[in-house]
């Protein structure tokens, strides 16, 4: 999922799943909803982060890295956590870096590779920005019923568990 | 979500959802796990687009949205209807135009724009590509329970039908 507006996905009815069929493909047009609910709500967040925060996606993210980690991570470790998104990570580390949001300390036992870690400013910042996160997702979700959002929660602990263990790495 | 390799996904344990603390954190942690879902679902479909059919998913994306308009679309329609990707529209057709898939046609009524469609032999290709796509999708959705599968997809759609109601076009 790119960065697409919020009204195109919303004007691009009908939707992924409706491209299916009336037979019977149970199983893509559930693959297709899910997707479908990812993309609304994750173009929703970019909206919202790029007009409310002023920043994007693949900041957040990596800021959201940083701030699980108060010891630092290396670049290195950074990419392989960067999930949701791919920025440019040394773009994305030099732009925070210059708003004095997170700093770089060089590793003294290899000269090559350095400790990014958020500066108190940089927490600061991830803060409001999480806190905006957590509070549009709570209003989101509290339109849900609870039965729905437990049978979600428990039926999606099932699928993660299968893709984790189904989907060979390949590289 | 962009471009992953999918072992760099299944590496990087903790995932989203574990960034959350044990706290009471439900609904954030709710989404967590469908964005992780989604995440290594969609990274995984990358890879086979890439290994099994020398594809990417725009393109397999917009051949979809062809397939689906048998009287072809506007350029302006297709970039609409793209939901998962936001590929570079016009170079994707250009190359699929070179490769003999898709055929542009001028409209009579307005010179500017043409109808994008595809060709027996792009039609052929697409079915080839959609057949995997289904059967991975099988394949991977036939470890999960029946039960998951039916709430899941209860669930979702009450969550669909409240996210494409409640997220406002912003633009």
């Amino acid at each position: 999922m790119n960065d697409i507006p919020a009204n195109a996905m919303l004007n691009a009815m009908p939707d992924l799943e409706t491209r299916t069929g009336p037979e019977d493909h149970q199983n893509l047009r559930l693959w297709l909803r899910l997707l479908t609910c990812c993309t609304l709500i994750e173009s929703d967040i970019r909206t919202r982060l790029r007009q409310e925060h002023g920043t994007t996606l693949p900041r957040f993210d990596l800021m959201a890295q940083l701030e699980r980690a108060p010891q630092g991570m290396k670049m290195s470790e950074l990419s392989r956590h960067m999930m949701v998104t791919n920025g440019n990570i040394t773009g994305i580390t030099d732009q925070l870096e210059k708003e004095g949001l997170v700093v770089r300390n060089k590793v003294a036992t290899d000269r090559r590779s350095s400790i990014i870690k958020l500066t108190p400013k940089g927490r600061r910042a991830f803060k409001k920005m999480a806190d905006s996160h957590e509070a549009w997702i709570q209003e989101l979700f509290s339109h849900v019923s609870d039965k729905s959002r437990k049978a979600m929660f428990e039926a999606l602990g099932e699928l993660k568990l299968v893709a984790q263990t189904r989907l060979t790495p390949r590289g």
